[in-house]
């Protein structure tokens, strides 16, 4: 029941109104394979260059994550370098060096065909419908993606949202892809485009989550630390297909477990830079923030006929 | 159990992206008193110049709103003129004629100082003060705000939220009260300045309720349709007032509760122009959506020792 990743890993050089951190390590590819590593095994495809230092490796693998797929090239590893203002919501992309990135071309090793939970990561979506095609029957896909593709290659990604179970994007990224302010009537479009699920992202005010029969609505938990924000998306998704691999309960009930545990590893990734607070997290304070999320949002329900007590007395 | 609501009864003139409204029925105490008068009896004290229509006397009496507190002086009525964007998160005011409410003193007529609940709309918070010295032993006092007194009388706003019970202001009020960009830290604060229960509203995100010992977070009803969003947080503060002073239960669960209505009214309310929808709502409906309220929030949580679950199998 393990999990397929093909994705970035990277050099993240960021700044925050908290502090900073040069060429720390990012990348969709890891930030999703760390955080699924608390639910189940998984498995990474991406490409690093020759400057990628071992001791990265040796934490994903600390992490069980399975390596076989990630190949070192000749050159550098790619590196994002991004600011936050307050509003911690909106990363200003300051530089984008590609390097081995820009040649990458996932090429799945066979050991990881038979994958029967994948994700995709923020990549080329013709590259995504490249490892679509080498994926044999997988049981549940999901799919990310970024503005840039949205924009640039916009039927190549309608051709693999076509084929994915679940697309998680955020909520620009909805009103862009639809050209439609009103976000339930975006979501109602994507879901036309052939998606079974779609997750809407809206960073500190939580997931929206629209099948063709139901919504859910989850808050983000509310924090007094917000570091850096960078890959609480990949986090996200990470918490939520491991849940899933785990459980193997994809009805709506366990999407929305899903959900909460993808919420909850988002939540702890928030609170430090790069992947420091996943790398000294523990299982009891996922269970523990789990439960917070349970009081965050309960409240009772009301009786039949309750219509009564609602007249003046 | 009945609630005493002191704020403005208005002309709106409103531009929307969906259509427009000139001089349609508005004001704070309008919103909230309708609202509120599908759980509890509303008193209301506001002022209203000689152009101000009997036909929409007749529908606040048609909604069993005391009016003994309208007073008619002479003059205008007050005109907000505002237009909202495809984001219909912010208004923008084009045009502000407070006439008559330039001068008004709210004067709490004799048979309305014992009011057990009281809401304090957005007014200059010396107003407020005056109204707080005029009610004798209400059991449970709210007071909303805005920018503008924020910005002009802040000492007197802090005077007035030290004595209320409930404080209901929206995101960008509570940081730019405070200072303080991370939300959390923001309510704390204001917790601190003396009022028990901090509601902030977060628009299409929803709210977020504050206490010394808990935190509450609500998702805005996900809607196809937002027509115009003016009156939503009085609508807001109606439907939590009213089922406050309905039930009586001020207890953590009650106020839940409470929050909920809340959101289920103001959901109906940006449905159509001015009050129309409100006009036109049944309490099956305001029932139904509290349980689509339930349905879109909930989820199962985890049984204990769930922790061997969450590790990879």
């Amino acid at each position: 029941m393990g999990i397929l990743v093909v994705g970035s890993v990277a050099f993240d050089s960021i700044e925050t109104p908290f502090g900073r951190g040069e060429h720390v390590l990012g990348g969709s590819a890891t930030y999703f394979s760390t955080s699924a590593s608390f639910f189940t095994d998984v498995s990474l495809v991406a490409v690093v260059g020759e400057d990628f230092p071992e001791e990265h490796v040796a934490f994903l693998r600390s992490r069980n994550v399975d390596l076989r797929g990630l190949s070192r090239e000749q050159g550098k590893t790619f590196h994002w370098k991004g600011k936050y203002g307050y509003d911690l919501n909106e990363a200003q992309t300051l530089e984008t060096h590609l390097n081995v990135f820009e040649s990458f071309r996932p090429c799945i090793p066979d050991a990881y065909r038979d994958a029967e939970y994948l994700f995709l990561a923020n990549i080329d979506p013709e590259l995504q419908m490249e490892v679509l095609n080498q994926v044999e029957h997988p049981r549940v896909v999901a799919c990310d993606t970024m503005n840039f593709w949205i924009s640039s290659k916009p039927e190549a990604l309608r051709r693999v949202v076509a084929k994915v179970d679940i697309f998680i994007i955020n909520e620009g990224e909805a009103r862009q892809l639809t050209g439609q302010a009103n976000l339930v009537k975006a979501a109602r479009q994507i879901l036309d485009m052939g998606v079974k699920t779609l997750i809407i992202k809206r960073g500190e005010y939580g997931v929206l989550m629209f099948s063709d029969s139901s919504v859910f609505a989850a808050p983000a938990y509310p924090l007094e630390e917000v570091f850096d924000p960078t890959g609480a998306g990949d986090t996200f998704a990470g918490g939520f297909m491991g849940y899933l691999a785990n459980t193997g309960d994809i009805s709506e009930a366990g999407l929305r477990q899903a959900i909460i545990f993808g919420s909850v590893m988002a939540s702890f990734n928030v609170e430090d830079f790069s992947l420091n607070r996943l790398k000294r997290l523990g299982y009891r304070e996922i269970e523990e923030r789990y439960r917070s999320f349970k009081s965050l949002t309960h409240f009772e329900g009301i009786a039949d006929g309750h219509g009564g007590a609602l007249a003046p007395a």
